[in-house]
């Protein structure tokens, strides 16, 4: 049934990208009117200071510290979810659905380990929940997955979708900064919380693959069935190594089907210079899928960011809004009933890159060589370098064949056993994914 | 009201495209059955020749010559065209809609040619239209534009969106192909129609470019708007100049607005080398946006070929499909109204590079440089060398600083009409969009 009532959305947080939704509502009314055929209005605002002065949201913004104020409120149409962390964000998004609102969160950590739940709930009270923001911020991926790729087996995901630490691998690259230094600039910039930990260690990217690769394959994933690796143990050295090697660093998020079995991991990885994804650089983050149908297809945008966060997450509202204004019932949810195992980490088979410090004389690399030998790990290069600061000591860069992730974990830690090895400094992942 | 009765597809074509669309409706009936949770048959197929003995398409398969058998067959829910071209397509798209019929297409010729009739048409008939396979093939763009991007301005529509020259220019960057024996080469491998001059002077990008620039900045464009020059004029001499200056030669088409005017214009370019669209290489085609909220997103992936064109087409029949089962009205229409003017190519100010030959003696760059001076065309860089088949004759190169159009096409008709002049060989289009 037509009805001119404006369409009215509570916003749960007024932080940075909260107050972008804000602003953007309100700068953009007539263009999401237009869009809607019918005005789409903030009610209200919630956060968790209500008598802080603010000067940068929009004048006369109901500003209220209870969220019963939104969450229960029969006026509210659709609950904008942008407080971030699991906790109170996951209990305001399903009471907002138990009322019967729809939701739209950019909420990683609620999506990756509460997703199923969320969507059921939503279905259960027949509504939708929007969730584009919550992987890349405002590149479009998820919808393209649900609707416009939505005819294809997808066979692989690869992706750079944490903007912090694409960031500093990108500065430790072309500048060669260390770690500490990389972390310290990208704080400068803003581009990591005051824990920078959830970034560096893997974290924000295992629940953004978590959510990817439930929807591309059709299955379960959370956040804990994605193995995840920092990237704290990379040095100046190994990019150093990288680059005379023909790669770039990234953390890559990766996942695969293979049968029946799914991989899904956060690591480090050596790219070769020609990737798509190995010219993603700085906060940009890049989503390869690979699809029976579409064969290839790439996303890229800017992965961070209150503006473009606010992209998605509008995106979402005006196509609730719209539903809402035809007197649509809410889109289907997407099925996500397949059966597919999580691979073991240690059942992966890739190629690896090496680097250890061992002392420099006779029969050291027939030592190294037979560990590696014994394990059926094989060598495909070797760089032995004599260290400047050490007398005695050389570092040796080892890239292997592709071998099974357990022989070369065991190959690591006897290596590291052995007299003339001093230090394993790094083992990192070296990928081609799609070749 | 629920309903178990399989949703009925007629096929408009079974070429190459609408071939790869029945074996993929066949072969995925049952992932196809479990995003729409109803079956979705094929009803039945129209073709030119039906008595044509056919291969490969599935056993059963109902194969009409009689349009009516589809378009006025009420048990038919979806009409896919896939037949191509303008006519008798435009008439069948129509009809099908007058029907009540939602209607999926990958016709670019008729989506730029009457896309605003047919949008009308569907609306005024309470269906869908979808042609998310009109532009770039598999790659997701309309649907993402209409909805994860919908609440950003969009300021510039950059793209390569022609495979078949895309492909040429790469073999003319790579392989110092002739043009002649680049667009051999293409043909041998199917990447044009027999007859490829749709593809070679820029009109398919010019109908993609139409359909997406109306999508983006919310107006009507019509492929008539689109200013186009082909390809036909590079020769290899141009992509060992364009190698020295650092650029890349690419068929761009560009959509940018200006104040109230838009510039829609496909034409050579060159780009430099570092610029994301010059990276795109062969049959890949990608588009890049610029939105005020987005910042910058880019789309990438094949721009041709069966099985991506029925990767689109069949996300538009699965969401058309979905909202049958659902009971849920047509998605809203784009509103495409406001009042934006093409800009008259002869005001565009871009920078320009052109390729001349001349008498190779004193005074001659002189006169050169005079008639691009007085113009107020000023010179970024020259590069003057001996034409060694010729005695007395140097090739002229210049790069030009930003000017305007008017004043370049003025220069050149001057240039010609020197006496030391011998020939104006190229003058091509030099652009780094987004900067």
């Amino acid at each position: 049934m037509a009805s001119d009532r404006p369409i009215a959305v509570g916003l749960l947080g007024l932080g940075v990208v909260g107050g972008g939704v804000a602003r953007a509502l309100a700068d953009k009314a007539a263009a999401i009117e237009a869009s809607v055929g019918r005005p789409v209005r903030l009610a209200a605002a919630l956060v968790a200071h209500p008598r802080k002065r603010r000067s940068d949201v929009p004048a006369g913004l109901r500003i209220t510290g209870e969220p019963s104020e939104i969450l229960d409120d029969p006026a509210v149409d659709i609950v904008v979810e942008v407080i971030g962390g699991e906790e109170p964000a996951f209990g305001y998004i399903q009471r907002a659905l138990h009322h019967g609102k729809h939701v739209v969160t950019a909420n990683k950590e609620v999506m990756a380990k509460h997703g199923p739940e969320v969507l059921a709930h939503a279905a259960e009270h027949g509504v939708s929940i929007g969730f584009e923001g919550s992987v890349g911020a405002g590149i479009p991926i998820i919808g393209p997955l649900l609707r416009e790729l939505a005819a294809n087996e997808i066979g692989a995901v690869n992706a750079i979708i944490n903007g912090t630490t694409n960031y500093m691998l990108t500065r430790m690259a072309s500048d060669g900064l260390e770690y500490a230094d990389a972390l310290a600039a990208a704080q400068r910039l803003g581009y990591t919380e005051a824990d920078p930990a959830s970034d560096v260690d893997g974290d924000d990217a295992a629940y953004k693959l978590a959510i990817l690769s439930s929807l591309a394959f059709r299955t379960t994933v959370r956040d804990t069935d994605v193995y995840r690796e920092g990237i704290a143990k990379l040095a100046p050295a190994d990019f150093a190594y990288a680059a005379e090697l023909g790669y770039a660093i990234k953390l890559v998020a990766i996942a695969k089907r293979v049968g029946d079995l799914l991989q899904a991991r956060v690591h480090p990885a050596f790219l070769p210079l020609a990737h798509p994804l190995a010219k993603v650089d700085g906060v940009y983050n890049a989503v390869e899928l690979e699809g029976d149908l579409v064969d290839w297809a790439m996303f890229q945008g800017p992965g961070a960011g209150a503006r473009p966060t606010t992209s998605a997450v509008l995106g979402d509202v005006i196509s609730i809004a719209q539903a809402v204004a035809a007197g649509a019932p809410p889109a289907r949810p997407p099925v996500l009933d397949r059966k597919l195992r999580i691979q073991p980490m240690a059942d992966l088979e890739t190629k690896y890159y090496l680097r250890l410090r061992a002392s420099d004389r006779p029969g050291v690399m027939a030592q190294i060589t037979r560990v590696l030998g014994d394990l059926r790990v094989s060598l495909a290069s070797v760089i032995q370098k004599e260290v400047a600061d050490a007398a005695g000591t050389a570092e040796i860069v080892i890239t292997t064949h592709t071998a099974k992730e357990s022989a070369v974990q065991e190959a690591v830690t006897k290596l590291a056993a052995l007299d003339v090895v001093l230090e394993v400094s790094n083992l990192v992942r070296v990928e081609d994914p799609g070749s």
